[in-house]
């Protein structure tokens, strides 16, 4: 069997339970609380993030851009990054720009002060951060909405592994009701379009104890 | 003609200087302030981080592990992101162990402190960053000699990609002689070997105004 050692609200781990869902290769969900440093854990993974991969063979693949690259290689059946070299390159920026740029400017501000820091004990919210967070998240907002008016998915003519980076950040400040979609409505109808994959179903269903996503979030015409 | 927009003392440009040494493919430097938010580099560049590649085609990839990706595709002579799916992951791994947790342990404390933060006018170093820094650095240390002391090269039995992430973090803090070699033999071995290749000359070469090298920095039998 093939494992995805994962925490429901993480977006990375999110993205590669869409990527398996999208390239149809089944895989188990185990919890995997980081913060525990659990030592098998870390033979498999060092650096003691989530999400691991580990398949079948005993090929332990770790973090979330190695293993949707190692998907990608591995099961190239349901192309998610792109054909030409020039789709490539924007795929893997716009991924870049959800992971990293989105991750620090938003994610980080909002799911990390709200959710990460009470689940590892770490104390309450900082104030300055979630203003923060709230005021990036608007800019990325109209920007994600800008995307999504001049292309039919965010990297191009298909739907790609940059869609499923966003979709997984975007879900995880939906669950926390941090999400106000009517600034942009392209962007609203973007998402309204990834969340009724059916890749997307076993996500709206999770759920983690103390919180209680609005009513919207599993809603496919929200 | 093709360009890459750097900052000298960014180990994530001199990682992409490197593989385009390595495979052999001319280009040419130019200096990018990237805290001045120039409008034509961010058309280039949206997130406005360096390095940025520019094509002679007018291919403009930014973000470096983009850009590595892109580069081992479009140029695939000399392989830099190992043959298998494993070594594949192994490479992948520990490239973004050095881009992301060696730089969030230590490149961010000791570069980011002593010399971003005067670059771009944002005041003096923090004490209790630099002290994290340098403690994260003994340990990374001693990781980097035990992979050299148990395979030829980081990832393996052939140079890769994750050498010249290693390498070009560690030249960074280098050049401002933050690095006490006598902690690991072997990790000093396995960077006079990086060291030594002709891809890194221009590296050791880069002068900063107001900054000085210690003496050992470009010698190779340091």
């Amino acid at each position: 069997m093939r494992f995805v050692f994962h925490l429901p609200l993480s977006p990375y781990c999110r993205k590669v339970r869409l990527v398996l869902a999208e390239k149809r290769l089944p895989f188990e969900l185990r919890l995997e609380k980081t913060w525990e440093h659990r030592a098998e854990y870390l033979e498999l993974n060092p650096a003691a993030t989530v999400p691991t991969l580990l398949e079948d063979n005993g090929l332990a693949v770790p973090g979330s851009a190695v293993i949707c690259e190692y998907l990608e290689e591995a099961y190239p059946d349901t192309p998610l990054i792109g054909q030409t070299l020039a789709e490539r390159v924007e795929v893997r920026r716009l991924t870049a720009w959800f992971d990293e740029k989105f991750a620090l400017d938003v994610t980080r501000n909002l799911n990390g002060e709200k959710y990460l820091k009470r689940l590892s004990g770490r104390g309450q919210p900082d104030a300055q951060a979630l203003r923060a967070g709230y005021l990036n998240l608007r800019e990325h907002i109209a920007y994600l909405g800008w995307l999504a008016e001049t292309r039919k998915w965010l990297a191009g003519a298909s739907i790609s592994l940059a869609d499923f980076a966003a979709a997984s950040h975007l879900s995880v400040l939906d669950f926390q009701g941090d999400v106000d979609w009517s600034i942009s409505p392209p962007a609203r109808e973007w998402y309204a379009r990834v969340k009724s994959r059916p890749s997307f179903r076993p996500l709206l269903a999770d759920r983690v104890p103390g919180m209680t996503p609005p009513e919207h979030y599993a809603d496919l015409d929200f």
